[in-house]
């Protein structure tokens, strides 16, 4: 790995108490060149812009794929990944199937590792409070092809998060508008899926809902994803979520959660979840959660659904009634270092791992 | 229209009979930048690089969309655009879908004959020949926050382009993979269809095909495009292309064949194309041609369609005999100014445009 300082660290002007989420960038990022075939060195420089054309395969064929996951300060300032080598199997993932060339452990575990390490001070402590960590590669060579591109960069960028609790939100569930085609790119964290997800969800917004239950674009009858989180529903005291596929992203936390409830033994059913079941379940009154998993909250709760006008309202929970929030606190505590680890999910971040490498 | 001409230009370089398509690129570039709201001043610039953050949200969320059109020279050295309108109306259509701010006539249409004109002696002359002109827009805001974006870039780069001549090809009629989602953006030029469209494509071409026929991705029984064109289908002496819809992109070439047909009273159906008739009308020999159209190549001939493992031969037939071949004539030749232009479609690219604005 080459390593190259920032002369200038931004880190005694960064205020743990007030800064903006996403915009704020920590001192360093990783890079890594693909030309060749094959991938150059590994970098750690000062984070900052470096030159691209507007001809950058990137931005003109799409070819683009990320990660997001976090790093967590626990109470004594040590700092955990959690379950990062799903991460790095996951992109991996997304990256072949936008015909990209995969990274290497060395690249994304050990760049991972130098620069949360690195810029450690960046990861604020407190309740709900972590570094969100972006792996990113994307085609830069300059062509106007539509073709597989044969320059790459691997980058690692990074910024503070703020807690993640949310107010519940109210959902509509889509009768249009989709967000992944049979033989598509659903489940590969693929950049052009999201862009699709915008215009939809601004709809939506615009409708008094604050984000999309993505159905199955062929019939608009089965749930697929929330936002861009993974699905639960409870039905009385059964949990349900819909099976991977090439349509629905393999989320850490979905699976994580999935781990957890059978830990507890929650009853957990992983098979198509029909939109009519759970309109009828509203109805019948055994509809008693539907929640939304993801990195970015862990845990969104829905206190409404949309459905073809209507708005079927669904109740708030207490904390012990509820398994989604039980779940999250499960799982928090665990990638807090708050719980034991049963499952060896958090990877401790050494620190001045660079003066070794 | 803020101008700074190259100081370096490379046309001195520029070798007609030798270079490459795709990456030579032209002297200068257009580009606008968007922020608070709103698009700064067009700028006619150096190509080249300029500095960008590996978080911007362009290649992270995919928010980019593209245009593709050409302009031709005469045999007297005058230069002509083809329907500009129709991609000024289209990017726009491609950008609102992406939930991107769009862009004014001045910025698209002025820059485009700005760009085209400041580097006229870029564009190669004699049959097939052109330049390659790429409009995109793209976000350029550096922020990990998946939501639309705030900032965004207009740029206009372009590529001399040679003899758009191809061999007859074989395309496989894709029975798993798929392009475009019911109520997704196959009829945007969104940049992440394409990256979407590279995998599958590559793996028919380890089977031994040229490209993909993309069907419907519910039931694969309906055609929708080919690679990266519009798809026609003769029957006998009729001429099937498939409706435009949200999956389909509005072709500029697709729609220029319909027209040309009915103007040579050629019967043309605008309707679903069925696999099955396809395949029935094989068996049967009333199937004389298969072929796709778009501006890189206006018509490339399939020789055969593989479908479920059989490869389905299709007759070679001469200009005489070929409505893909006297229709691709006819367009070429209102495109170079070779024929009267009935529809009003060629713009002439005025001299020394720059001097008057
Ligand atoms: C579309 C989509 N679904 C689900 C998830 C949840 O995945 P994970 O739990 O790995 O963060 C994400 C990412 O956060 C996502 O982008
Ligand atoms: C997916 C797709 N279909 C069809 C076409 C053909 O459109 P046009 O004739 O406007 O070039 C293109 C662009 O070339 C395309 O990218």
């Amino acid at each position: 790995m080459i390593i190259h300082k920032s002369t200038n660290p931004r880190i005694s002007s960064f205020d743990p108490e007030n800064f903006s989420f996403g915009n704020t960038f920590i001192d360093h990022m990783i890079i890594c060149e693909f030309e060749d075939g094959k991938w150059g060195d590994v970098q750690l420089v000062p984070y900052g812009q470096l030159p691209f054309s507007p001809a950058m395969m990137g931005v003109n064929y799409g070819q683009a794929c990320f990660e997001g996951m976090k790093a967590y300060k626990d109470k004594d300032g040590k700092v955990f990944l959690f379950r990062p080598e799903k991460n790095f199997a996951r992109i991996n993932k997304s990256a072949s199937r936008l015909a990209m060339p995969e990274v290497t452990e060395e690249m994304f575990l050990e760049g991972l590792k130098a620069l949360v390490d690195i810029d450690r001070n960046w990861i604020p402590q407190g309740e709900g409070m972590s570094l969100y960590i972006r792996p990113l590669i994307f085609a830069t060579e300059e062509a106007l092809k539509a073709r597989i591109a044969n320059k790459y960069m691997f980058a690692i960028v990074a910024t503070p998060a703020k807690s993640y609790y949310t107010e519940p939100v109210s959902v509509k569930i889509s009768d249009f508008y989709s967000r992944a085609a049979n033989g598509g790119v659903g489940s590969a964290k693929a950049a052009g899926n999201y862009a699709a997800s915008f215009y939809p969800t601004k709809l939506a917004m615009e409708e008094g809902y604050d984000q999309i239950i993505w159905t199955d674009d062929s019939t608009h009858e089965f749930f697929e994803e929330s936002g861009t989180m993974n699905v639960f529903v409870r039905i009385n005291d059964k949990i349900y979520t819909p099976p991977t596929s090439e349509k629905i992203l393999d989320g850490i936390t979905r699976d994580s959660f999935i781990a957890l409830a059978n830990k507890r033994g929650i009853e957990m059913k992983i098979e198509p979840i029909s939109v009519k079941a759970v309109v009828e379940a509203q109805k019948n009154g055994t509809l008693k959660e539907v929640w939304g998993v993801g990195t970015a909250v862990v845990t969104s709760v829905f206190q409404a659904l949309g459905y073809k006008g209507e708005k079927l309202m669904l109740p708030i929970l207490t904390l012990e009634d509820s398994f989604a929030l039980t779940l999250q606190k499960d799982l928090v505590d665990i990638q807090t270092n708050n719980a034991e680890d049963p499952f060896g999910w958090r990877v401790l971040v050494e620190k001045n791992i660079l003066e070794t490498v």
